[in-house]
């Protein structure tokens, strides 16, 4: 298999988009995902720009990665220092990376009217940054900004920008459509020009999306000899994103026998959906490979050639990438979806039985008012076993009152809850202080369920997620709650949907915890 | 200027899409905004297989089109019937467009296994559909299904359907990649073939977003010497959806010199938007050259770069496209963003202003609990202003109460609110219903302030969005509420944050309307 280095850039690049912010905990969950995919380099932030980044280096240096290596970005030295007395070029070495990206401008006009310096004094500054990092022992990816546009204007100057980086001994030399703006001829054109111009060193791309051929144009530089493709695993950056990795990827590595990830691309979906939470970013239905449209049949037509012969209306096998096709708007699959998702917990409906036929009902009408049971098994495991009367809660509640003041009655905790429960016959009444409705309701709760079940002291909340999904009505929205629970040993999900936030979670919250009890 | 031929399938193989239908009167609308665009022809449907199409096609009459030609879709004859006796041809016919698109099968293996005929037969189903419609004086458009596919497995019948086709004098020859999996360079190789091998035929393209390349393909078809590109408006369509057209168009006419359409595209925003909105659908900010963040910038460096030369980080003009070029607040931005974005608000401020240090500064606090301003201006400018010493609040809140309970004391509506707001020394006191705390609140608040200030009966809320900011406290965890709000003139986004989502949502409510009433 022809072999290709593929730089995720969602800590940097990804991090630059609109509405993106990681914590420092979400940065090192995506290293972990990263790592697990098994892309060969990660770029993890600029450590010279923001306080959280050296929080964060320090902190990802505890983590042992399989597959990646890390990768801290920085630009040259800038024109009145030396190297060595540059703070960013001294942050950078101290984020402790084995590699480090340096960028420098390639265009003649940035040169003139952002940096304002001499065409030759950039190339010293290129040639001192890579040289210096080289010097230190790192791997140097030299990140030619807006090389599309430089090698356009001025050529002969654009080239020599990575003369410089290659006498440097930079190890790649990254041709960056920073304004994305090109079109995939000329991409094509220009990356085969380099490649045949420096054939003794790796050649990348870093393709951005605005003109919507950011993929392509990242296939069409590997196409004309480039080894190393950067990109962000989910297609978030600046603007228009970044080369989304996910589809690159899928289609290098199904499409055209490149060796490009160490894992197998069946885990491809999981590990969007994955990244796409820790950004909190809805993956679109359409996304390719992984989105939930992206084996859909709709026409009857479709759905009868598939049906004859998958292979004549899908691209690739869904299972490929993790996914699942999906058959719109018929009974039929609607019930065969359903037993498939079953599977243990009712082996003994079929097809035509009535049950089956309830389960598809019952599921139509709670998908109609918002409720979503993909990521929420438990809550659907338990609405099937209502169906089928093999369900007997654990408890029952009476009521609940909640309250919250402004201000605070406590300083931090704003929001009580009191309620009574009923367990064979015997009732309880709990109450508690929370620094919301909902966690006060949640503690109200477990106070009063653990005397009759200590064991739920194991229970945990580990996330919590709330969806607005009627816009137009603002603050009278319906929501939806998505509450993901662990006993240590096992996680579960489960969702409840009402106009009422605290509602939500109330119906979220109970059905984690009968679900904990069965 | 090189001329092309733009189809939109918005109405055909855009309804295919997952969660897509159209009313008569949608579907009207959108040939409107079509026309008005300038595309040479608009596919309106199959009037063979529903009812609805039977209606529009009816009524489409009466609209008088400036650019457009409409076109009805359809397959080629079944394989049992005379041309003139089957019924979806007559229907075709019956929709009385200047042009019809005939779709037929070019990969054998469909031929063989989904129309279950020989090879031969096709080609006669091909040549007899096409030949009929010539007859009857129509503009036909022959679509080659599956035609990349066709083409990889068996060449020489591909191309055989084709000669069909020309023979029975289609005056377009459409390459259909219906399964959406040719990569861009099998595109471009394959249609400068098909176009070498008919110089006399007009080529189109028509691709699918499977790979994530369809606009790129579209292009590279395009410089292959394909003439008649196909796509949707929006992108949307089966599975992955359709070459977005706002896109390619933009690509094509903008960057490489072809006359796509008559208008100008600096109307192409809002007829993205204005078909979107049609279709329901909510325009990604990440939009290729229409998306809110198209022309955003976030990095210090990059608004430092646009300030001294805008064209240096911005592939097109934002001008170009109908967009507006915008400035993200955050973290990684410095005091030149600020001012940026100050612009009018505080003329006054320079780069080493006291008070610019202290707006920076202010800023990376808030976004550290939680804030985010790219999109809640309004939220920004009141915390300038406030800095400034320039504010002067509306109302004072004394304090608010708020409650919930379960079972709902009144069937629909679950929560209370009750406040005591303070207005130059009086105070009001007002309490609501709702079906969710905050709008009980919401509802609470306005009763209130309209005692002061009748107008802010013009506010109303258009939309609110949670977002769960620290998921590993799950039911404790700090959320934060964007509210959009509307005058009916003028809409702006406000934006709170805590622990408790009643509050973080009140101090959100609180912006807007105190930005409504400076």
């Amino acid at each position: 298999m022809k072999k290709l280095h593929i730089l995720d850039s969602t800590l940097r690049d990804g991090a630059q988009g609109e509405g993106v912010s990681f914590s420092v905990s979400d940065k090192l969950n995506i290293v972990k995902a990263l790592d697990n995919i098994g892309v060969a380099y990660i770029e993890a932030g600029n450590p010279g720009s923001n306080p959280k980044d050296i929080e964060f280096f320090e902190r990802v240096e505890q983590i042992e990665l399989k597959n990646a290596k890390l990768c801290a970005f920085g630009s040259t030295r800038r024109k009145n220092l030396k190297v060595e007395e540059d703070d960013n070029v001294l942050s950078l070495l101290k984020a402790n990376t084995p590699v480090v990206s340096i960028f420098g401008k390639s265009w003649d006009l940035h040169v003139q009217e952002i940096l304002r310096t001499s065409n030759e004094n950039n190339l010293e500054l290129v040639y001192d940054t890579v040289a210096f990092f080289k010097q230190q022992g790192k791997e140097v990816i030299f990140d030619a900004e807006h090389f599309f546009d430089g090698y356009k204007a001025n050529p002969e100057y654009a080239l020599e920008v990575l003369r410089s980086a290659d006498r440097a001994g930079a190890d790649v030399i990254c041709l960056c459509d920073t304004n994305g703006g090109a079109g995939p001829d000329e991409t094509f054109q220009i990356c085969k020009l380099v490649v045949e111009l420096f054939p003794h060193r790796e050649i990348g791309i870093h393709c951005h999306n605005d003109t919507g051929c950011a993929v392509a144009n990242s296939m069409l530089a590997v196409a004309a000899g480039a080894k190393h493709v950067q990109g962000t695993f989910i297609g978030i950056g600046e603007r228009c994103g970044n080369a989304d990795l996910s589809v690159t990827i899928a289609n290098l590595q199904l499409k055209q026998g490149y060796d490009c990830v160490s894992s197998d691309l069946a885990g491809l979906s999981s590990a969007v959906y994955a990244i796409a939470e820790i950004c909190n970013m809805q993956v679109p239905n359409d996304r390719p490979y992984v989105g939930l449209s992206a084996f859909a049949h709709k026409g009857g037509m479709h759905i009868d050639g598939v049906n004859k012969c998958s292979h004549s209306f899908e691209h690739v096998s869904p299972e490929s990438v993790g996914n699942k096709r999906r058959f719109l708007m018929s009974e039929v699959s609607g019930r065969t979806t359903v037993l498939a998702k079953l599977g243990a917990l009712a082996p003994e409906l079929r097809k035509d039985s009535p049950e089956t036929a309830l389960i598809v009902q019952r599921l139509k009408e709670m998908e109609h008012v918002g409720y979503q049971f993909e990521s929420a098994d438990a809550s659907f495991e338990l609405m099937v076993l209502n169906i089928l009367g093999r369900f007997r809660p654990h408890f029952k509640l009476i009521m609940y009152k909640t309250s919250g003041e402004y201000p605070s009655p406590d300083g931090e905790l704003s929001a009580y809850a009191m309620l009574t429960i009923e367990v064979d016959g015997k009732t309880e009444t709990a109450a508690s202080l929370g620094n919301g409705p909902v966690n006060a309701l949640d503690l109200a709760l477990r106070k009063a369920l653990t005397v009759f079940y200590p064991e739920i002291a194991k229970v945990h909340l580990t996330d919590y997620k709330v969806r607005v999904l009627t816009a137009e009505q603002a603050s009278a929205a319906t929501v939806r709650v998505l509450i993901e629970s662990s006993s240590g040993e096992k996680t579960w999900t489960t969702v409840g949907v009402s106009t009422d936030i605290i509602e939500a979670s109330w119906l979220a919250l109970v059905d984690s915890i009968e679900y904990f009890l069965r």
